[in-house]
């Protein structure tokens, strides 16, 4: 019997920040047959059960002859984005029926694969929630795991600045900076996260819409390590309140994806000061780290020594208002949304 | 019989570019007996033989208590900076008479060093003029070969883009960059300067005042490395025109030293390609190469395999010019100050 395979479609490229409706809409028109649908030699028919809502979606969300690091989404298409689901049936040896996958998946309740995709099978020995395969245990927890290693050089004693510290990278930034002894300052734009990032291991934590981020800097600087989920003025602070030789790890620059971003003051202080900045993107550091992640991760994780946090969205029709809320960061934690039950 | 011990006297902080006669002057009240100038035990005496004028001094006429990578001028004091000069007595073990040292110098004909400072003595072996010891075989020299030893990662194949590359340092960068393979792209701001890097090897080079940059490296590009030795409008151009894990070296920034230098646009590129960008200082990376540049380079310079050029001042009377050559790229290649003979 036919069941409805909604989808979450990109309707319009947005100007400013994605508005719901307008920007993503919902689409229920497609049914598919379960029992009857074709599966391909090598491939299988997977349930959406959550997907993740992040910041770098904004940048995909453009015209599709610019260039940059993930492909634009198309106009009449459905989003994509990580995901976890289960395999319903199967016509692929190592994507078996029952298993649990973690990758790029459409927003949509079914989706048939003719190949592995970039997909991998979860095992989830420690019985986590599977939401957490989209967030610490999956691509922010990796973004945040991985550049923490391959750029931070971080040696004990040193003094961390971790820009959107309450968001999924953020928290696991300052969580992995105090594990390796440093002093952590964090900045997030609410009191309440502000709470959030003081109960997970942040020496100083403030709200950057109610404090000056220069003057928080030059009292508890200076800055060896800058992890700038943010850009924009907390850059331009950060470049000031930089110690010599400082690494700056640029994972996102969330405040001008929506505006386009204003020019950065400061860049001089990158030579003055022997900065080091890197910019990079998860999928370049995943071959390097991707094992030795899943072998820590989800471990630290069960155990409590890594604290997560969620906000879970209800359903595909959700994602619009997930997306706006990721953009202005009115979401209290990592977004997830929860497409299914198995 | 005393004689006279000209000197250079930083006389005021310029607002914008430095005025020969105000922003420095040149003194020629003290009078100095080289037969009875008490020399302290471990101490020489140095007559001045050649001085360098390079852009970052610019960086030195500041307000003391702003803080940078080297040291302010003071007001009313003599300015100082890279020197070659031969040792006229001495109660040095290391430094003796007749040797040639290289070092920092107080601008001034003469001058007693109490102790060994931060002076080498040099052999010369290859016999090259000993103004090279401040150029090529110098400061800039080992910036150019350092930083593009410790930074570019430089593949066979890739391409190079070199902003300065009619300077002491850039055209290093563009004859290395040559020597390891790569594509050279490069920039200046003269027709007879870009005349001379095409005769020291680079592909394609361009006058930056009649052409478009970003339109010469869409052409020729997208850019894998970035020899960046002027910021500003060039920074912005190569960003957009970089390729993905794109390194930056970010030596100099003379487009911004006179006037304070103007916003970057396009650093959002850092992240969207995975750029690595390394300000850096020469000094922090001296102890690593040192041995290694003057074993190869003034070899390389004598046998002709390294081209070299300089532009030769004469007397202390003509640094305020000198400098300000520098600043306004007015020079035709590495500024020199003759200030004696032997």
């Amino acid at each position: 019997m036919p069941v409805t395979n909604g989808k979450v479609i990109f309707k319009s490229i947005p100007k400013g920040y994605p508005e719901p409706g307008k920007t993503v809409v919902y689409d229920d028109s497609e049914k598919i047959d379960l029992e009857s649908v074709p599966i391909p030699d090598g491939g299988f028919l997977v349930k959406t059960l959550y997907l993740s809502v992040d910041p770098y979606m904004r940048g995909r969300m453009r015209e599709p002859d610019v260039k940059s690091y993930a492909p634009p989404f198309i106009v009449g298409q459905p989003i994509d984005g990580y995901g976890v689901g289960v395999v319903l049936k199967s016509k692929s040896s190592e994507f078996k029926q029952g298993a649990h996958v973690y990758g790029t998946f459409k927003h949509q309740n079914y989706i048939v694969f003719h190949n592995r995709s970039d997909l991998i099978v979860l095992d989830n020995k420690q019985k986590l929630p599977w939401s957490y395969y989209v967030g610490a245990a999956g691509m922010p927890g990796k973004t945040a795991y991985m550049a923490w290693k391959e750029y931070s050089s971080a040696k004990k004693g040193e003094t961390v600045f971790v820009s959107g510290g309450a968001g999924p990278v953020g928290s696991f930034v300052i969580q992995f900076a105090k594990m390796d002894g440093c002093k952590v300052i964090a900045s997030a734009g609410s009191d309440e996260k502000v709470e959030f990032m003081k109960s997970i291991g942040a020496d100083v934590a403030f709200n950057y819409k109610t404090s000056n981020t220069l003057d928080v800097l030059n009292k508890h600087g200076p800055i060896d390590i800058y992890w700038d989920n943010v850009g924009g003025p907390t850059l331009e602070a950060a470049l000031e309140a930089a110690n010599v030789n400082a690494r700056f790890i640029e994972c996102g620059m969330i405040s001008g994806y929506n505006t386009g971003g204003a020019p950065i003051k400061n860049i001089m202080h990158v030579i003055a000061k022997s900065i080091s900045m890197f910019g990079f993107i998860v999928m370049r550091l995943e071959h390097k780290y991707d094992d030795q992640f899943y072998k820590e991760v989800p471990e630290l994780i069960a155990s409590g020594k890594l604290k997560v946090r969620e906000e879970v969205w209800e359903g595909l029709q959700s994602v619009g208002d997930a997306i706006l809320a990721v953009q202005k960061g009115t979401n209290k934690a990592k977004a997830v949304v929860h497409v299914a039950d198995e």
